[in-house]
């Protein structure tokens, strides 16, 4: 590849939404969401995410570098993409709808795919940790008001912590995905969401003493 | 490669434990964890693993055939190491047990890693996906007798699925390893263990009716 011909596309201040460069980045990124959910991490290779998304290899080659650069950027996408907390009015309720998103989200056959291909990626680089650990604080922290307003309704201790009740919805779902291969069916995904809320309840996620006192 | 040559290892009989096969798959196991720890799975090279190990390339490839293959090896090598479960008399107590060890397995800096790589490989490789699941299945099986002895004591439900409890401990500290980053520390490591013990006392994994009543 050529390292000395100017591309526009990087050149400072062409950045603007809807342009080429937005255009280029969806169709990339589109592509190598499709290969990463068709063959994983391990075989994810530029050219091809180039040629299947009908752009210069070039291109890619001298924006995303490398396959962990690729991943950490369609993570920055996907955190990008919102998703509205559920209000039911309980706690139990708003977990439980939490629960079936995260439940449809990793059996949805492309999706759950994706997420295991980025999360095998995170595994073995340090840029696509540090996206997908963002990705999460940005998932996390967007369900954060259903915690916040359980505990305004005194339904759990006013010191939980909010990513702490939710990483615990999620957290046997993943086992199952990635570790165990239990399915993560909805009796998996009511067990998930009624322990998270009975150890709300039981001020299991309560902050340390040494946090509550600042 | 050479695909003619025979391989007095690979005669049917010739596998005896403590003969040359035997010391010839420690050492290539050994040199496939240590890399696998050092830069993960999408790195695995099986000319690289068979050079670490001081063995025959050829051997290595014909024996393991590729990087799934030898991490579906190793889970199955790691699964036949016995870790005996707990026995504190409570089921609070075993469960506790059981999460500072999955903590401590997490956190040692070689083990952490070899999890995280094995967990990468069998996201896109069918073979690696099996040996994974039978690893957790022998795991799991292993520290059961704790869930047993306390639906005996009558602390939990009798119709508590064992593999459900253990699962709950493990899972918040493999989410925080492999997506939040959060640290897997002692106050996590504590908080799995309680937040499985209070749904399982409640009743939360007990099996199906319709299972029950076979």
């Amino acid at each position: 590849m050529s390292q000395d011909t100017i591309d526009p596309d990087l050149a400072p201040g062409s950045v603007r939404p809807g342009g080429r460069t937005a255009r280029v980045r969806a169709a990339v990124l589109r592509a190598a969401g499709d290969l990463l959910a068709e063959t994983g991490y391990a075989t994810l290779d530029l050219g091809e995410v180039a040629a299947r998304a009908e752009v210069g290899k070039t291109t890619v080659y001298r924006r995303w570098r490398t396959p962990a650069g690729l991943v950490a950027d369609l993570l920055v996408e996907m955190a990008e993409t919102s998703l509205p907390h559920s209000d039911t009015g309980s706690l139990r309720g708003d977990l439980l709808e939490n629960a079936r998103l995260v439940g449809r989200t990793l059996t949805d056959p492309r999706q759950g795919r994706l997420f295991r291909a980025v999360i095998a990626a995170a595994t073995s680089d340090d840029t696509a940790a540090a996206a997908l650990r963002a990705f999460y604080d940005t998932r996390l922290a967007e369900w954060s008001p259903c915690v916040t307003a359980a505990i305004a309704r005194g339904e759990i201790p006013p010191d939980t912590d909010p990513r702490a009740v939710l990483s615990a919805v999620s957290a046997p779902l993943y086992y199952r995905l990635l570790a165990s291969g239990d399915p993560v069916d909805e009796a998996a995904v009511a067990a998930a969401a009624t322990a998270a809320a009975l150890a709300a309840e039981q001020g299991v996620f309560t902050r340390p003493t040494t946090q509550s006192a600042r």
